[in-house]
């Protein structure tokens, strides 16, 4: 028992105030966990596009004032009535897809999309349609159930998971989203051992895909970006080659690609949000068999389209959120993958600040050289 | 041995001298079978919105002079040189998607989609890049690499499968398309069993797939269509419900879908072709594991559109041809299915005409009360 449980705890926090703004480091006021909730010390957060397309204003459901931050590791301080999965002290890794077990989604044993506090999740409170989080007696949202870009949080107890105390959390909360996310959108496709691959984007989640899909032995990993830097990662992280669509004079890369790979990839992945690159990606499948998997997360408002011609000569197209990884069953195992060298995390880290430096983080993540920035929140 | 073997045999077969005109009765030489060619006696066939499309002019590859039709049965007449899958006097369904057995498309084990003999199909041509048929010397094009409505055609060795003489011709050549179509599209998705299922149109395709939705013991069969005589039809081949869209006010029929199957349906067909539909199909999937096959044929350079977030949240987007269906390999056993009394035939026969009043029979194909409208090629 901490000696602040059943207390409020104040600290620091990078609140955005408005759509738009930059984040401003605020002192919080942070309510002691509810029955089902989990307050946690957070140590330290990684940045990811969807904190950003939050806190830019092109999400149409953003929610402010809020605390973003999704990708966090800390330690339990306390729990609330009733929280029997984790304990003070544990390590943990807060979690944007929840996971209760009890659901129609959870039992039905085909997707990783819990229902338990997604409406509320989705409206930046907690489950009793509540905050934790207040400034002054003002209300701060909580953001994607998470909110890792505070000292301390409350999440619901189906949305966080305890892992191993030996793996390093500053390189560990990089599970709570990217990495695990590239990781079960690949491993979840059981056809991909010794099948071709073109992933579309090489940021984290697109160097994951392709890390994934190396160390599952594809038979080929060909990377796709516009960005000329990317090409060394691509292959550090096990791409087979390479290819910059903006070399390729007036030859549309889904072309290129059917004509290098003798007909199309078996497996392709959209890891941009971009929506037109969205539908080369499925355009670049072989006709019969190949699926196309959508990671990246498009603008509001957008839609993707193709001829139907497409699907009916046997090409598939889905997507994955979270990469169909169910957290609180999956992720301790792939935390003792990473600690036996199995799963690459150390390798995303491209950048570290402090907490005190976070609107600089966010700034990092357009420059082309970052993969991901990791933020200590001591 | 037939005594016409060897030779030239002139028949009537019905012709679409130019996009948009209505088919013409002529006198047309069909030459003798090349090697790994069968001439077959055509003795029924029915008639598919497929020809229509390419009749009408709306399908940019339709090549004229042509004899349509692909949904054919008949009767061996002679072989070519090396042709060793069927013998004269076999009862044999001609094929718009072969079966070599040897092309990386046959041996993937993924797809049905032949690679043998598309290319000159496609334009009209036998694998020799000739026609067998003419008129004064004329060539006149092949359809689909089957032209049934002639009475004798001629197909390549791969596209042609013999089936039990017991079954009655009149009645199997629908299995030459749409019913095999709609059989495959369902029975080759090995979850229906036990989920929900909704079908968008009752044509003949719809019904199949209520049939077949049916006969694997789907939880429940919805069928969608506008046309309000198409519910006794579609209660008659299994549906549990029947929902017309124009019934619907202004909720759209997916956000009705998904209202009264606590959140969407496990498996969705388009059987229409409408490119509108097919979103509608997508978005009245269940999130987390929906289902969506586009079985219909849209009009060229018509798009499907959707937000990508329908599939990041689970729900998958796919099509097939043929149902997916190997046509040699599987017709003969759908046929002793037919046989047995377990796959339904008969029931879509609602027409009936001679070959002189095939044009008729396209009519026929237009008006509400028609399912199958067969032609009697003697």
């Amino acid at each position: 028992m901490s000696d602040t449980a059943g207390k409020t705890i104040k600290c620091k926090a990078a609140v955005c105030w408005a759509a738009g703004e930059p984040l401003k480091l605020e002192e919080v006021e942070v309510a002691p966990p509810r029955a089902h909730e989990v307050r946690i010390r957070i140590l330290y957060t990684g940045i990811c596009h969807t904190d950003e397309y939050t806190r830019s204003g092109k999400d149409p459901e953003g929610i402010f004032p809020v605390i973003l931050g999704h990708e966090g590791g800390g330690i339990v301080e306390s729990v609330g009535e009733g929280v029997t999965t984790v304990s003070v002290g544990d390590h943990v890794i807060p979690l944007y897809t929840a996971e209760c077990g009890q659901c129609k989604f959870c039992k039905s044993g085909k997707t990783n999309l819990c229902g338990a506090v997604r409406a509320t999740q989705g409206q930046g409170l907690m489950p009793d349609r509540t905050t934790r989080f207040s400034i002054n007696g003002q209300p701060i949202h909580h953001f994607m159930g998470t909110s890792t870009f505070s000292q301390y949080t409350v999440v619901a107890d189906v949305s966080v998971v305890a892992v191993n105390p030996k793996a390093p959390l500053e390189r560990v909360c990089l599970l709570g989203c990217g990495i695990t996310t590239a990781w079960g959108a690949v491993v979840k496709q059981p056809g991909i051992p010794g099948s071709t691959v073109a992933v579309f984007g090489c940021g984290a989640i697109g160097l994951g895909v392709i890390a994934t899909s190396s160390l599952v032995k594809a038979s080929r990993v060909i990377a796709v970006d516009t960005n000329p830097s990317k090409e060394s990662w691509a292959r550090q992280f096990g791409a087979t080659d390479f290819v910059n669509p903006t070399q390729l004079g007036d030859k549309k890369i889904q072309d290129y690609l059917v004509e290098i790979t003798d007909g199309g990839l078996d497996y392709t992945f959209d890891c941009t949000g971009n929506v037109h690159v969205m539908r080369a990606a499925l355009e670049a499948c072989h006709k019969g068999w190949g699926v196309s998997t959508i990671i990246g997360v498009a603008a509001a408002g957008q839609e993707i389209s193709t001829r139907p011609f497409q699907l009916v000569t046997g090409r598939t197209w889905r997507g994955t959120a979270f990469g169909g990884v169910k957290g609180r069953s999956e992720l301790p195992g792939l935390v003792e993958d990473y600690l036996q060298g199995k799963v690459k995390v150390d390798e995303y880290v491209t950048h570290s600040r402090p907490l005190a430096e976070i609107n600089e983080g966010f700034h990092d993540m357009h420059s082309g050289d970052c993969i991901r920035c990791v933020v200590d929140m001591s």
